[in-house]
């Protein structure tokens, strides 16, 4: 029984979501649908491509990992299935998988027969390619016969820091907590950290060393440093959003 | 092992799916539960038998689907189990399948003891009906067990053209897409589209046949005409609505 | 084959709920995975106590019930397992479980090793400690081999009605409709109530036995008494909240 995950920007209410995982139960009726999430924020393929590398990860070895945030659909993008040795990750070439898979093994183009609809739309690729192939393989297929090897051409133009002794912020989760590119050991021994204008004095390791509704500053669940208010908004009650800077520096 | 969808505008936020899960969980153990959505809008009937007929056909034969969609829940109208042939529908008689199965071979209301709770609550039939019907259904009852065959008295009042020069909106969605009930054969060979007072003066294929931010016009994956604007809400840009009326004319 | 079912206020958009479901997958491959909710109003602890009363008893004997609304994640307050006999609850000790399980046969804390993450973050133990703890009970450990018996501490401080003639909103459902703690057996036999300054003269069965927009009162799906409006939204209209008193008379 293999894993299929879904993560998209559709929303549920429409029936596409629906219409995918019903693709998928027909073609292969004993693989396993696992909802990542459908509300990624349309279009905006940062955002799922850190959900996906949140989660993916996680998941068994061999698990199928399908994205579809698409905004280049029916375009000149390809739709590929990309090897990542241990995760198998379907969807469209645009940079979706770049954090979860920097360095894949492989990438093919879907084109092959059989592993698409006859006849596809040219605006619900996640029906009509992504669900077909990622049931295909499920079901046993290997990822070279989707269609021929590319190069992947995607690419996700993350905010960047301009120089080393700054971080930038890179995305905002749904409790308003600033997540940071800068790792620990990007980190001097004592450091004060100024976002938005707002400065912080000290690395806490819990939430409760701060009083609620003060500025906290931490190394994340994901290895990163995050700001967040104690059972607050901080990207609300500071106006920051992804791609602000984080300035570091020696107390 | 047999498909048990859901279909509601329950949102999950206050446990009323779970319950719902949870009975079909303890009534048919192997039944697979998948979600197709919770977050249709409010006792939006059409949108429901929208999404439904959007998913459901994509399924396995044999799938159950469970729409509870039910502002009349505990009056007049009745709970049914409809036999679409290839698909088995359990809802309320409220014109929510009426999309989907157009002309069921059968239609039964569920009366019989053992296919409801004893004692059912008069506003929660989702639990309390519909998912002890389609527990059963799924453990391998047939359809006109649950209790005397009805004729549907269920009416979906969709938005509908007054002639054949023009169409309807009959969907916003998710994306601010304009889904209209107009296929390729309703239109002339070099349409020209009035909507909400914006014509639109060719079919394209893709969403990239347009730059960002223009309108652009092409036979969805429903196989109906669709409006949207590349990378953004057509509806909220146009203003327009379900039931605005699409002018169809040859350029 | 054992259920996890899952409730949370995380959103799925961050992908922190996928990274639960990864780590349960890997940990305990057959266990089946069901979402209650991942829409929890952020850090409501009491919303998703009625959550979990709602839908956890409908599910089967020996489900696992993971609930993470854990404001105090990495703080003082314990990460636990309590053993309500018919099922199991994981999640933090802050009251989540104390209407669902309001007698536990017992709780432990999650401390042995091996049920939780070497080394788990301070931010996010829905995947370093109680996905963790869930999945290794789902793949047949014992609730007591987690950790050390403890008392539970978390207290969950629902309003409450100053006397016996008067109720309490203790949630407010996502149709608006306000449901209180008053059971059938708390009203006279032709009661009125009064909630946010507006009379209800009479008890109702169903929705369908007021016009639409009018005020109806019903014993609802839980047993107690609700107020909606029929086809709207009674806490809007009313602008009840929860907290609100409930004031019951003999008409």
């Amino acid at each position: 029984m293999r894993r299929v995950t879904l993560t998209t920007d559709f929303g549920t209410a429409d029936g596409y979501v629906g219409a995918m995982k019903g693709v998928i139960a027909r073609l292969a009726p004993d693989a396993l649908v696992v909802d990542i999430s459908h509300d990624i924020p349309r279009h905006d393929i940062a955002a799922a491509a850190f959900a996906l590398a949140q989660a993916a990860p996680q998941f068994p070895e061999g698990t199928i990992h399908v994205a579809v945030i698409d905004p280049g659909v029916g375009g000149e993008r390809a739709g590929v299935v990309v090897d990542a040795g241990d995760h198998i990750f379907v969807g469209p070439d645009n940079g979706v998988f770049s954090l979860v898979a920097p360095t894949p093994v492989a990438a093919y183009a879907i084109r092959s027969p059989g592993f698409l609809r006859p006849d596809p739309s040219a605006t619900f690729h996640g029906r009509d390619l992504f669900a077909v192939a990622a049931a295909h393989l499920a079901a046993g297929a290997a990822p070279s016969e989707v269609g021929p090897a590319v190069e992947l051409l995607g690419c996700l133009t993350l905010p960047r820091s301009a120089d080393g002794g700054q971080g930038t912020v890179i995305h905002i989760d749904a409790f308003g907590n600033l997540i940071t590119d800068l790792g620990a050991d990007d980190l001097p021994p004592t450091p004060v950290l100024v976002v938005a204008g707002r400065s912080i004095e000290a690395l806490s390791t819990t939430f409760e060393s701060v009083e609620r509704g003060e500025l906290v500053a931490y190394i994340g669940s994901g290895g990163t440093l995050e700001i967040a208010v104690r059972e607050g908004n901080a990207a609300a009650e500071l106006g920051a959003g992804r791609g602000d800077p984080v300035e570091v520096r020696e107390a």
